[in-house]
């Protein structure tokens, strides 16, 4: 199950981006499951990496070679197992992958990234791994990229991939993603990823702006279930291929226009994971206005978004406003007054004067409900900060998927 | 669906506690929706309400009353109708029946707590009510406690009510509760209600200070589905009647003995409810120790008790540790050493550093899973606070009751 139809958009080629796909029978036969992108020498590479406190191995060595070396050259994933929960083997096995690529195309180990998504607590069968990094290094190519996304995937019912092109003083630079994730945690805490590349130059200080904001603008604001898997990781490369000016400053003019096209990537990638979410039937924008704080803001978006309550009742198409009511409630905002709260559901005033609006007719909040794309807006009439979410409801078949999963 | 055996433990009667129901058509007919509790003169109330912003006028209006009046003389409850998000007439009708049952029984209004269950965002069908006062007052008896239990349910499937009898200096004490509640909050905020009365004397300011600490280690201490209610109270009575001591200071040798049989009862009807959760098939006990601090230790277990993943995999008898370590990491602890941790599941060790305990089995885990009743026990091994929840699973009932409950 996933909403609205599959669009996979062509993704061009990214000059200095290869990528290849294999097979590894790591979880099943007959799938590509592992993955390589290699960099020209050149490349800048910067990343964002799961909160939780149980970081799987290949995190914590992203990282770490993030830190240590100026020039990332290769990236290698798995999908099927998580390496995660795996103790000091799976730090040895995340290790050994980075070497075998190093080793294929004569750079450190820690000029390579790993990853990797699927069950967590067993041990990663590395062998399998090794036994196929040489060709899938030699098979690399600039246009692989619909076979990458199809490679990461676990649950998800699609490959997830967004492009974008602009001009820059008569230049072309081209921002190519892939993502993965149909949870913000998978069934067995399988991850969300996001690979992202631009052909654009672009200092590491700066880069890493670049992704800190695009990734508080798209996979920071999408909520299926509350959690946050142990492997959660996005990736920003830029190879410097185009003929487009250096972006060595924040202050630079090219900044806010390359910082937009990315923000526009990240964000359609952060939607195709909600618009797969397990089991998901409605895609929903929680907006919330004028609070005194984007924090405060945050915290009733989250109680609207994680109120099972809300979820279930959007599954149902039952335009039950007296939940999202509660859950505002719930939120935990000092000296609230509950009657200048206003909300309404796309256009439709739901609340007003610690009631229902006057004006409302059931009907009305009804044929929003119908609807697969939903926004549930809050003004809180006390400030003028603002935050959004993109979540989806909750269905029988998240709790199918969720309980059936190992078995 | 209910976990365990319904099991009504015959409530003896309480000198100076009269309680009646009746029908008044409040949302169905032929069964009793209002309920009264009529006290002596001389008895002492003390109360604990939702912390939801969106409190429901008769919250206010017993905060308000509670402050105002030394001297409380009766409780009016209904189901049927929550009597939230009704705006100024919301409070203009649940003023109206204190005042009807003051008329009636010779007392001001602000000597009555009023106390609403049901459908919110609906008037208060307050005529209905008028006109039973009356006649509901006049039948009261200290005998009707199983009446009473039963006239507050909504989605309840069975009433709830615990009783404990306690010897001082040769004389006795007994302490009587009811409750409703099947969510933390039901289908349409429906609410937790306890009321507990016991015939001991016990000075106002001290009934506080009991009824603060049961709270905590009872209603406090379950969640179904993190949401609170917008009408959630508990009342704690002491009429009086009984010849023992009185109670007037926190230092008396009694109060030890008296909270202790206080804090049984409110559990007993706290675990009554989560027995009772919508769809529940599992109680489930999250222990958490040797944290640095009580907050930290709620902090982990909330991120276990809230986690879907988690209790889809309770309700799927699926011992996926794995989900329950991610929901610690997720907990936001600061300087958190994963290698540290461990987690049992009753006495099956199955996280140790880092990792799947080396010790674990598959089928202990199994085991445990299968059972009604479960306890997940985490170590912190980081200082010497404890705290515990109680909660259920996630099922496709739940699912079924919240996505139908208004259709």
């Amino acid at each position: 199950m996933a909403i609205g139809e599959s669009k996979w958009a062509d993704l061009p080629p990214i000059k200095g981006v290869k990528l290849g796909v294999i097979g590894a029978g790591i979880k099943y036969a007959n799938r590509n499951d592992v993955g390589v992108i290699l960099l020209d020498e050149g490349a800048t590479v910067a990343g964002v990496f799961t909160q939780n406190s149980f970081a799987a191995a290949p995190v914590h060595i992203c990282r770490a070679h993030l830190e240590k070396s100026k020039s990332i050259r290769a990236l290698i994933t798995n999908s099927g197992n998580a390496n995660a929960c795996t103790g000091e083997k799976g730090f040895e096995n995340a290790l050994r992958s980075c070497e075998l690529v190093a080793g294929v195309i004569g750079a450190k180990a820690e000029q390579v990234l790993p990853f990797s998504t699927g069950v967590i607590g067993q041990d990663l069968p590395i062998e399998k791994i090794a036994a196929v990094i040489p060709s899938v290094c030699e098979k690399a190519d600039e246009a692989s990229w619909f076979d990458f996304a199809k490679c990461i995937m676990t649950t998800d019912t699609r490959p997830k991939g967004a492009t974008k092109t602009i001009e820059w003083q008569g230049e072309t630079i081209t921002i190519n993603g892939v993502s993965k994730g149909s949870g913000m945690i998978n069934p067995n805490m399988a991850t969300m990823l996001a690979y992202v590349a631009t052909d654009a130059k672009v200092a590491a200080d700066v880069l890493q702006h670049l992704i800190n904001e695009a990734a508080y603008q798209s996979f920071n604001r999408i909520t299926i279930d509350g959690d946050t898997s142990t492997n959660d990781s996005c990736v920003l490369m830029a190879s410097g291929a185009s003929t487009a000016q250096a972006l060595n400053r924040i202050d630079d003019p090219l900044y806010p226009v390359l910082s937009a096209a990315i923000v526009s990537v990240f964000q359609s990638l952060a939607k195709e994971i909600v618009l797969d979410g397990e089991g998901a039937t409605k895609f929903v924008e929680v907006n919330v206005q004028n609070g005194q704080s984007n924090q405060e803001c945050l915290d009733v978006a989250y109680a609207i978004a994680h109120s099972p309550l809300i979820k279930t009742a959007l599954f149902a198409s039952d335009p039950n406003w007296g939940r999202i009511v509660c859950a505002i409630g719930n939120a935990g905002l000092q000296d609230f007054d509950a009657s200048k709260i206003k909300v309404w559901l796309d256009d439709v005033l739901i609340v007003e004067n610690g009631g229902r609006a006057a004006s409302y007719k059931e009907e009305d909040g009804q044929a929003v409900f119908n609807k697969e794309f939903i926004t549930i807006r809050v003004d809180l009439a006390r400030g003028s900060a603002a935050e959004y979410l993109w979540t989806t409801d909750l269905s029988h078949e998240y709790i199918r998927i969720n309980a059936e999963y190992r078995s």
